[in-house]
């Protein structure tokens, strides 16, 4: 999107365009993700494009930016855990960027049209539960937590892969 | 708050103390802020502890972080801009950066009560509202937007100085 998106509605797009590519980053493109996230190479960021590509790549030079920047050095990150655990770790910063994100845009909404964007939002299940969901088989500690939303499942249930944590 | 805070409640009290801390830096202190942020300085953050302390200074070192960060450099930002359009742009970074804090704890709530806890955040006006209306003599531009959220003037009205942008 080229254009900053001002309404609730171009708001919600840009958030879901965002959302689906950080979804694929740790679901489909998984191995990639984790090969490019070396921990030798300098911090690294995981970007949710609007027009739904992903990117692995140096935080921003020019600061501050417009928009939220998504956490730094996730490459850092992995020592000590598995793949999975990793994924999910990234998912749940992913989440919490994709939010700050929209509603970097949407704090000039008044209060309802706020409301009205954060309930579209809520609605969709969140990146860190798609990737539990995803990863499941091999992430047990997670079956609870997408338990509580049912949504998670039938979302991603046609798309699973049961995909292994370990390659 | 020594404890990762889990219920809504504790969530939104941490929010609410962290967005306390960032009102009095940008209003109360914004003098000792603004001499703080020199742009011949390093990049700085503008961090709002739970514990209702501001606080200026680098970035955290231990990457990835266990809370997203909040916009780095702020103190680059101010080119071109006078004091009161700055303090409005930290706020607003401010109120993004506030939001994926609170969410970074309450995405592993279930939906309804994300949704509870989106509510009481909503129903405060957030920070770079206050601000706005805190040096509205002097932010002409702003003045509409604080007219669509009455409750704004309300709480702002006891603690308004009418401070001048210009020192």
């Amino acid at each position: 999107m080229a254009s900053k998106p001002l309404t609730v509605k171009e708001i919600f797009k840009d958030y879901r365009a965002r959302r689906t590519a950080l979804i694929n980053a740790l679901t489909r493109d998984a191995d990639q993700v984790y090969d490019l996230c070396d921990p030798e190479r300098e911090n690294l960021c995981l970007y949710g494009h609007s027009d739904g590509r992903w990117e692995i790549s140096l935080p921003e030079e020019q600061v501050p930016t417009d928009i939220p920047e998504p956490a730094l050095a996730i490459n850092f990150g992995r020592e000590g855990i598995n793949r999975c655990d990793w994924f999910h770790l990234v998912a749940m910063h992913s989440d919490s960027w994709l939010l700050s994100v929209a509603f970097s845009y949407g704090f000039s909404l008044n209060t309802n049209k706020r409301h009205e964007l954060f309930n579209l939002i809520n609605n969709l299940p969140n990146v860190a539960e798609v990737v539990a969901d995803y990863w499941k088989p091999h992430a047990n500690n997670r079956v609870g937590k997408s338990q509580e939303n049912p949504q998670v499942s039938d979302i991603v249930e046609a798309e699973r892969h049961s995909k292994s944590c370990r390659r």
